[in-house]
């Protein structure tokens, strides 16, 4: 065992990385609480306990749990919603203590009962939308911070009444500010590196110190104000089983996000180390961290986009980040309490719109909108549903008409008839290239399985290739790659139907798995044509006994 | 133009199918207005001039509009329903006016928005579980009947209770008329032919004459009782908003059932003599035909499994066919109204019971339980949540639940390595076959287009594959039949990833829809790989130019 020098190598990795988030997490803490209606100490003490929590059971080193800016803005939606039909005197973070521990429970369930499966539910299309949509409601909810106004909301219309109808619609110094702190953040964004990390603490600092020296709060802007002293304790939510019910949607739904945000930005960061997640234990490192945030008075939280790719790029090797990270904020939530009550909620929100303004791309949309054109519907749709409608309703119709599209492209096949590509084994769409063919046969590949969408029109699809003269039927099964209940029935009753008509029906090329299947439904003893290796073997001349 | 003869051949075969179509249909229509709830007079309705609205719109000579098994019993429960909420003073009548009028309307609806599509959503298990619980409800509604009991029912519970409850739980004449009359059913039924199409008439025949000698009525027998004299006029069903709300779902579920049924039985029986149905002209025969059912005082008419095919058997050739049945049946129920006064209505239960019995097949539940487990779970759950449940539930339980397998199924491909089979250009499994592998280049198939509920494992499917020698992956995707937009994204950042580990990604055998996709997204700009013909060209010494 080699003597205890200075620290090794990982460790010193380890904290440096360790450091650079705590800068990002001081003012992501605050801001996200606050979006998220709720008082920005939440925010602190969120980034402390759950960090832990993940540490224990995780296995990503570059994710480090705290408040999240789409997570907050689902929490807020969801607590704006319940505030509305709970009993007086509830309180927004007693409902995001509930919120936190059902979105635990859910987890854990989820990893329990293998429910990971459901995040493949959300494509591209949906999420992208979904995202984009978030960003834009996230910018639009800040605008009035940003202007000074005493109006808040938490949706388009919400925020656009609110404002309307808003005793102070806007504030000029406060203006001043914002345009100062926009333009300081987003000079440091074009700067990147370290300069850029520690932009949004270091406009903090300068607003904090700005504000006292020239006395803002007593002009009129907006601060964050006294934040109690950090007193990280034992915390049950309330135990009212109708709220427990009315929460349990959100819930559901910020699980489902969370996971689904948490596998794609950790699964992908750690496929570049060539490293693997393991799905549950991620779920479970989530739900123990939502747990913990009810347990010890915080609001729901997540592995975070821009956390995630920061620890990455700073070289974040175990677990142990979180760990540091966790004690560095439990230190500033001390150190920093009475500065940061100077600091105008206006900064914060300039931090929120240039962080959401990051999650805006258009690319996946103009490519969609080449590539796939119902697809860049969808994720219109859902993007345009999520700003005018609500989160809940955009996901669920983005799911639908994601399997809608999926079940339909099943619905249609292409059908092509194949014949030889001269000199090779290769058989190829007669129309699309030069290829021989042997009179009497009709080779067809139907590019799709045989699945209930399409079973129904097998037999008239090819019974439409064949003419008067031909005698064999020969299917290309190398598209098919599963037949199912309806496909093997309908299957069955075109071998029927061919063989009155006096012609056989062979297959070619089925594959192993598939092949294991038709056995277990006796296909030779049923069906009256030949299997065959390759489609070049179907097509010998001896191939056909008659 | 010759001179008019005796009639052509096919007026002739045409006469002759109609009069054995009549034969069958005097008593399903007596006996499934009973089984609807309904005036056995509205049965005899629905044969008149539905059967005329069909002929002039529809194309199928083998379909002869009136009522049938299965939607009779979904017209009871609609009506049983209905009639516990409908303002009172209500009839049975009314509300089946309202019921057919508006499975007309939909099923016009359905054929102008092209809604036939749909149809596919049943699988086979669905359609043969619904129809197998179908058959078991109808049998368990009629057994009171049969024994001779004052109680009804349309659902399992409800005939339990009520039976359990009956003033008269069973009357011994009755028995032994149901008795009777089954043996004689099932015997022509064993018997086929002409013998046995005739049998349910002549049951009917040798009854009436038996209750009018021993005055059946009089000794507690139920009979069918005295039908008002035949007029058909126009009835305008109920303008209640509220009751048109009301039987709205179920007038949908019965469009649905009536397209599937008449699609599937007509199609068939049009494939065999090579002709095609139409699928939106037939929606609109349908729809016209129910339209003038509700306007005629009738009730919901479908095709008819049983009519259909005898009519295909009698060589039914021209849709003069169902005109000569709407006489014949217009000129019965004028001549057989008072003898069928007498009819006990046993006899048509015992009918009723054998139509649905012949529907009873457990050759498919055999089949499903070896090829597809869990599908043959789909068939039996369905099955049973109609006897135990309600139509509604069964048909959405299974319609979601073969989308979730067809999902589940596109969720986790089968991948497999192949290599080339020697002396073929034929690339095949290296586990399943002896095939020969090129060093430093891996050769993948995966088994299932790439699709949203994949795409997230795409990356670690084939870099799993790998090892430090592979220099070159090259896919063949011959069995990938769509690539939707979150497989693009997949794709590409596999090509990424796989370039940052200095290995090639080539694609082979990719099909000429797919490459013109695949051209919209610049394929061949974004990627770093080739595309080859066929597996054979990619896998030759000359494929890598490095």
């Amino acid at each position: 065992m080699p003597a205890p020098q200075a620290l090794p190598p990982s460790w010193r990795d380890d904290a440096v990385a360790a450091g650079i988030i705590t800068l990002l997490l001081i003012p992501q803490s605050l801001a996200y609480a606050l979006l998220a209606g709720l008082p920005a100490e939440l925010g602190l003490a969120a980034s402390i306990v759950p960090a832990l929590a993940y540490a224990a059971v995780g296995t990503s080193p570059v994710s480090v749990m705290g408040p999240g800016a789409v997570l907050s803005l689902m929490t807020a939606q969801a607590l704006q919603h319940a505030l509305a039909v709970a009993p007086e005197g509830t309180s927004a973070a007693a409902l995001a203590g509930v919120l936190a521990l059902e979105t635990g429970a859910v987890l854990l369930l989820g990893a329990a009962l293998r429910f990971d499966a459901l995040v493949a539910l959300l494509s591209v299309p949906v999420l992208h939308g979904f995202m984009t949509g978030a960003a834009l409601t996230i910018v639009i909810t800040q605008l009035p911070v940003l202007a000074g106004s005493s109006s808040g909301g938490t949706r388009l219309v919400d925020v656009a009444a609110g404002w309307l109808g808003a005793a102070r619609p806007g504030h000029l110094l406060t203006l001043g500010i914002t345009v100062a702190a926009i333009t300081l953040l987003w000079l440091g964004r074009r700067a990147g590196g370290q300069a850029g990390r520690a932009a949004p603490l270091a406009v903090m600092a300068l607003a904090i110190a700005g504000a006292a020296l020239a006395d803002a709060s007593g002009h009129g802007v907006a601060v964050v104000g006294a934040l109690p002293a950090l007193a990280i304790r034992p915390t049950w939510p309330a135990l009212d089983p109708a709220l427990w019910r009315l929460m349990l949607p959100s819930a559901a739904l910020l699980a489902l996000l969370v996971s689904v945000e948490h596998l794609a930005v950790a699964g992908s960061l750690a496929a570049r180390r060539r490293q693997h997640l393991v799905p549950r234990r991620e779920l479970c490192g989530l739900g123990g961290a939502n747990l913990l945030a009810a347990l010890s008075g915080g609001m729901p939280v997540g592995g975070g986009l821009s956390r995630s790719a920061v620890a990455f790029e700073a070289n974040a090797r175990s677990l142990r980040v979180g760990v540091i990270v966790a004690g560095l904020m439990a230190l500033s939530a001390l150190l920093l309490a009475a500065p940061l009550a100077l600091l105008p909620r206006a900064v914060l929100a300039a931090t929120i719109v240039l962080a959401a303004s990051s999650m805006l791309d258009l690319q996946p949309f103009r490519l969609a909108w080449r590539y796939a054109r119902e697809e860049f519907w969808v994720m219109l749709g859902v993007a345009a549903l999520t700003v005018l409608a609500s989160m809940e309703v955009a996901l669920s119709v983005g799911v639908a008409l994601s399997a809608a599209l999926l079940l339909q492209r099943t619905a249609d096949p292409h059908v092509a008839r194949i014949g030889r590509v001269p000199g090779t084994e290769h058989y190829r769409n007669i129309e699309r290239h030069a290829t021989e063919e042997q009179p009497g046969v009709v080779a067809l590949r139907i590019d799709e399985s045989l699945l209930f969408t399409n079973a129904r029109d097998l037999g008239s699809l090819v019974q439409d290739q064949l003419d008067e003269d031909t005698r064999r039927v020969v299917l290309q099964m190398s598209p098919v790659n599963a037949i199912d209940f309806s496909g093997l029935t309908a299957l069955l009753a075109l071998d029927e139907a061919l063989h009155a008509r006096g012609v056989r029906l062979d297959l070619a090329e089925v594959k192993g798995p598939l092949m294991d299947r038709l056995k277990t439904a006796d296909w030779a003893a049923r069906a009256h044509g030949r299997v065959f290796l390759s489609m070049h073997q179907a097509l010998q001349p001896d191939a056909d006994p008659r």
